[in-house]
């Protein structure tokens, strides 16, 4: 059995690391920090684990964390870099469910996180974690960087298409729509029910932490400079992600060619879903599950297939745009079977 | 033209009154505070308001409220009661939208609310805000008690019934649910879309501050011994509140005995619907109107009409549970139309 | 592995049963009918089993359901009493969600469902399937009659007072409320989004089809004539109900008493979990999962406890209150361990 | 008073005329057919009318349509080119909220929405109802085809930079979201509230009936031949659209420059609100409203304003992008103020 640490267990992504964890079955839950809410059992923040999780809640310099396995931060930035170098140190492996290790660039997190990094000397050897790209690399890592929801999305979308030099690298646009969970579970008026509920906005359109990860990530797959145009969306939904991938075809190819690049590209991905052309992938779906699901159109543009395509993605951004695909990863770091205990179905309707 | 004042303008209730009062024929809004958001123009905060409200909010020491002919508190409990002494000094009148005024037992009052009261002696002069069953005294008054959401739906629904002693006053039972919007405009957790979305649940079962006021109306209209079970519920809607009454009937009566008391009690009520017998009245018909709508069932015991009987009660909340009422009362204090300004159509769907 | 065979995969409780079942460890679905869909891919319908339910509907006719194990109906009133008496000759045991064999009082089927009653042979021999208050019967029993969603609730709210004798049987009032899936997947105006979200209302007043399955099945437990008031309500959610049960004590007892009373009902019942006094269980702990949650409150009166007692109970109606307890009769009637795949956890949020 | 006809009362764009038709101070309503509904009070269908409208549902052979000033279209495509001819015949205006008109091209109005053109002689005659670029027209106009929701949208936001020949109109990509409203009030499962609330995807993507109509109205404003990506998507709320429009800017201009074009644009336009550059429109600002918000975004790339503009435009769909717009045409066409009686102010929240 593993025994697993989960650091700042009282958010969102925290609490879905529970859910799947407790019924893992090579997890042995360890211990769960909370500063705030020392001492007070997990089950009663959250009555859904009653009879599931038995632990409570400790402050973190009571948590033998160095006696884990593996350590997850389901943290705000800028905690896991304080903390990844004692347990790395000890010999925990960890997983961060946050962003202090997803930018190579150290200026550039700097820039978008407006914080200063306090553990750089740890960024080169962070294994980006996004299985379907990197998996050989996350098997032997100790330092995963769980790579963001919004940016699991694109890149599952964009990267077959790069990696076949199929499309203009310079011009994509990426009109994303996230459930509001995706906010955290945080005191703030905005994403108040009554606030979001029964309303749709865009956000961040100037500039989001998103951007310069999938920037980078995206360029590694292609000689040309990625250009990319990413707008966030808020939905009423609690749960769901649902990316409109636009790019603009550069070669000449069939609409069949293109479906079997990606289902060829995603053949051995347990968590990848091609669903048959023009379908439209409902994010309900995933509600729950570890699957991401895509699907390809290209308009017809007087009458002929048009140089567009679009790739429309969802995924639970809970799940696999988090908590589960950090539970994916940390499967094989530790040798398992890619999808153990994360074969949940989805919950529908 | 009425100069209006409104303390507190950045809470539901205090963007519901601006909704109102922007279009309300005889008002003329003067003055928004808010200390927090000195200097904001209201619409900022507020794009539903661009192009129909100007004001910028001011810190309450700036704004002249002792210009005003009246003035409206959409504040937490306690601020009316600090500022009313003066304003109605200065000949101003008076409407709180809290709970200020509406006990006439200061020892109740600070039982519950858990501050002591600093204006007792307006206590006596307060008019209990609701129009239908005090409209002479309100029309006299000058410092005015809006009622509570619960409360309104609670006594517009027991009151006729208890006027013709036909139930049994010691044995009422409430089950009442609220829209999200009720909770107002405050950071909190609970109150986050993630968190009430989906989701249903009873609260303050032990005790809800609307229970003394509406027991305490009640005991107005009957000699017997009021006792009230009153049990409030959350629904994952913004607006909208449904009350469903039992009571026990004392006395034998037809079903159209009943449908006819109702309809006389209401009959010169402008915004009391009194629906068909056994209709099922719908929250949404009332959405963003200042229409309450009740309905009466008495369901058969082996084939016969039985001796419960059902009152179901709908209303907005923020609008005839709170700042429609106010205006409301307004009009009548001034002499004016009692439905001025307040003939909105719900919006269904 | 148990053969399991669905009639009437289309609908909600159908999709909730392949759900539960395609993980089941001990279940091999083999059959899944469906006149409208036949041959079409189970997951062509539902894409959230994509890669979990390989099976396509077939027409009934088609489907080899006499070499099943067990047969769920999952359909309509009156499609299991037509099928039922050939599956049960041919030794399939049968499992029905629907009400053909709820009421042993076929006049009181016939009258509230308003079909005759083609099976009247098996009313008899049909076993109620409500676990927790009937296990060994349900056990040796070949014909299971699935409870209905309200009912589950309000039986397991009421009946360990009933059976201490410590409320009055006859001014039992229970306000409850559903979430949309209720209702069905069926083209019904009502039930469109664009109706019912964001909006509440109750329904079925004058008489719903739970009440005289709930008020015969109470009446076991108790010599006292049971009368039961039912108030159902419309929650714009999909998934989750909540029962608020009321009921007068008849006798002196203290809180703490109450308390231990469910705690001892249901010490070995894997899926009722008895909360701490006066919680407020929220539908969403229950999301998805198995698990019913109640919570006992005791409105004080004049300072002291009253003798109303309130009883909150909450389940995902899907789950316990349809596919769920099914599946939970399957184990029991196939003598295995009674929460075998039925473990997962609520998602919440 | 303008006596006012509609035909098709009983779906979302008839209710929607009829909330807003009622409280016109200049408007008589004379006749609502229905041929299903015959003789049924309006407000028995929808109760938020109860003393408000006291029509009742008339079949079209009994109303007197052509005693009327003005007839509205609230139905299916292929209704109002039936009845136009006639009550043009007799003087009556005509408004069709359908798509009979909106198309001058009668093939491909044929290939896309599948019927023949049974008054094709008054194409050509019709005007397209679109104040605020077809303002003059409309005053004059017999018959006005009112624009489709989606098409309101991104009409108002591509015009003024086709118009300054600003922007590639070879590359519009309309990436556009609407709330469950729009699919109008038919039983049908996919807009069911258990089928379409928590949850998202995208619909149509292979080609949805308002892209001709988008494209051709584009077309009048540039040389160039516009090409148009249109993803329409479906949110989980009542009312609302969103449209996030790309366009690729072919000159160099600087924001200022963007921000005062629009300004001046829609300066006179009265439901138009261009918002401060890098807003974020929200729908609910404008729910019940006839107001249509947009705001401007011009992403940087290295620092710098990029290439690529994004328009932000919201909408009520009912309102603006339904029945407000014909009111709107209709006040036009009588020579009234263009926004008496539809000065709403948004339900917010």
């Amino acid at each position: 059995m593993i025994k697993v640490g989960i650091v700042g267990g009282t958010g969102y992504t925290g609490v879905e690391l529970l859910r799947l964890l407790a019924v893992h079955p090579q997890v042995q839950l360890t211990a769960i920090t909370s500063r705030k809410e020392d001492g007070l059992p997990v089950a009663d923040l959250y009555p859904s684990l009653r009879g599931h999780v038995n632990l409570a809640f400790s402050s973190p310099d009571k948590a033998n964390l160095s006696e884990c396995d593996v350590v997850f931060f389901a943290t705000p930035h800028g905690v896991a870099m304080a903390q990844a170098p004692a347990l790395l140190a000890a010999g925990v492996k960890v997983i961060d469910l946050a962003a202090d290790f997803r930018l190579k660039d150290r200026a550039a997190f700097e820039q978008w996180y407006k914080i200063p990094h306090t553990a750089p000397e740890l960024i080169d050897q962070a294994v980006y974690g996004l299985p379907e790209l990197n998996r050989e690399d996350i098997k032997g890592a100790s330092l995963v960087a769980n790579p963001g929801c919004y940016p699991t999305t694109m890149q599952l979308g964009y990267t077959p298409l790069l990696k076949a030099v199929l499309i203009d690298a310079s011009s994509l646009i990426a009109d994303c729509k996230s459930g509001v969970s995706g906010a955290g579970r945080k005191a703030e008026i905005g994403i108040l029910f009554s606030e979001s509920s029964d309303n749709f906005k865009a956000y961040g359109v100037a500039g989001h932490r998103h951007l310069p990860e999938t920037t980078a990530q995206l360029q590694r797959f292609t000689e040309q400079k990625v250009s990319l145009i990413f707008t966030p969306h808020l939905v009423p939904m609690i749960r769901g992600m649902h990316s409109t991938l636009y790019a603009r075809l550069s070669k000449d190819v069939s609409n069949a060619e293109l479906q079997a690049l990606f289902e060829a590209e995603y053949r051995d991905a347990p968590f990848v879903d091609v669903m048959p052309f023009a379908s439209h992938p409902e994010t309900r779906s995933t509600r729950g599950s570890n699957m991401l699901r895509l699907a390809l159109h290209r308009p017809e543009v007087d009458g002929a297939p048009g140089n567009m395509l679009i790739i429309l993605v969802v995924q639970d951004n809970l799940v696999k745009g988090a908590s589960g695909q950090a539970v994916q990863c940390m499967n094989l770091m530790f040798g398992l079977e890619e999808s153990l205990g994360l074969k949940h179905i989805a919950l529908l309707p």
